[in-house]
């Protein structure tokens, strides 16, 4: 299933993309996509649905972030090893993690924001993950159990507020418009192998980042259960788990977003993203 | 006013403690306190009412964490000079930003649990602010027309997970029952200048931390303005300020926390917490 939300900007109902690409309706089936209600359980009742027998989303509405208000935005650093070396960065010997403010979530195709005064605001394909049930020490062989499913996610990073404004990267991570979500969250079912997913980042139509998720240092299966051991996991969390190389901190020079840049992402099965750059 | 939430853990409802110290039950004005309800508009609800009228809470109830589940816990490191001194940082020249998970919040008196094989756990008393109005830009003569109110905050910290173990601080910081809050929000109206309360932090009945929130390098105001440059904070946000000095890290040798020992903190006006500290 390819679970979304649509509408405006903080109305937006759940739905359901249908086998011919229609935005269903589900809000007869849940209030919404949330840390309140994502669940396995929520996977099941939904997958006993016919999405053709709901109503229609009218055509061209704006696609949200597929999850509400989520309650913690998890992220990993370096985690595919040629992404390491362009940054200049020894490779892990186990996985890096900040977080992005919860506030920075916004929906794949809205406008991304350049902080006021930003000059080295920068671009980061991933693919997160969507925790479906409680994770407390939780091991690699049933990590994937706990995975409500996958998503696109730009990882948008503002490197100045990332490493020369004290050390901790949460201050480049988390500006407003700096975490789009989406289009969908790919349920488990359809995703074979989370490990063999091809990637792909554009600016202004060219090509920037090439990547497949089976370059990733940590797997989805070693991120989850590594996390559990540190903090508990709730449902409706996001861990986005990285990105391959190709961003323009690591260009020589280093190429950074401006106003008016659009940037185009995707991630094979999980559909693409499309933002247009604006200065605030 | 002094806001609190009370029950048993995950069915807690709001409450006003009364000026005889008698907890009152709020949930006939206020569903919760939560992102959901947390504001202004909110204060001046409740400060238009008699506590004495509404009904008393059950004699030695239990204090939950006084805002519900928040969406995001934010931290401030080595922000009192003497503290960085005694752990051999030097001063900060702007605020170190670095986040809790959310999950990690817990009740002012709730057992502490020691994450599993933990031998560098660590206490520290702090100032936590709560958000109660959006804040994006704000300016620092604005800052504190932000704020809910204040309330006292364990930031209880694994130094290896904090130090050793990937650099970002996050991992140290987000343990279950690492965020003891409370026991109460204290409103703004009651803190003539949170710039000068006294604070202290026992271990077994020994005092470990004495401090004041004079000697903190980054004031509440520069705070919330300093962290609305990088990101929107939100209603019900939580902001924990940092810790004088005292932690167990600072002591030669370090000392830490074990199953058994017992804490105690407090903040002049804010109230005290007691916490066990507990194996896993």
């Amino acid at each position: 299933m390819k679970l979304l939300r649509f509408g405006d900007l903080g109305l937006e109902k759940p739905g359901i993309l249908d086998k011919d690409g229609v935005i269903r309706d589900a809000s007869s089936v849940v209030a919404d996509y949330s840390p309140a209600t994502v669940s396995l359980d929520l996977l099941s009742i939904l997958a006993n649905i016919d999405p053709t027998t709901l109503p229609a989303a009218p055509k061209g509405v704006r696609i949200g972030s597929p999850v509400s208000r989520i309650g913690h935005f998890i992220a990993i650093g370096l985690n595919y090893a040629d992404h390491a070396a362009e940054t200049g960065a020894p490779i892990p010997k186990e996985p890096i993690v900040f977080s992005k403010a919860p506030s920075c979530l916004s929906g794949p195709n809205d406008d991304v924001m350049l902080p006021k005064g930003s000059v080295k605001s920068d671009w980061e394909v991933e693919l997160a993950i969507v925790i479906g049930k409680e994770c407390d020490y939780v091991e690699e062989k049933d990590a994937l159990k706990h995975v409500f499913g996958y998503a696109v996610c730009n990882d948008v990073s503002e490197r100045e507020y990332q490493a020369e404004r004290g050390g901790q990267w949460i201050k480049g991570k988390s500006a407003p418009t700096f975490g789009p979500l989406g289009p969908w969250i790919v349920t488990p079912d359809e995703i074979a192998d989370p490990q063999s997913l091809d990637m792909f980042l554009d600016v202004n139509g060219k090509r920037m980042q090439t990547g497949n998720t089976s370059t990733m240092i940590f797997t989805v299966r070693q991120i989850v259960s590594y996390l559990s051991q540190f903090m508990i996991l709730e449902p409706g969390d996001v861990i986005t788990t990285g990105t391959p190389p190709g961003v323009g901190l690591g260009m020589k020079p280093p190429v950074f977003l401006k106003d008016g840049d659009e940037m185009r992402l995707g991630i094979a099965g999980l559909g693409e993203q499309r933002q247009k750059v604006v200065a605030r």
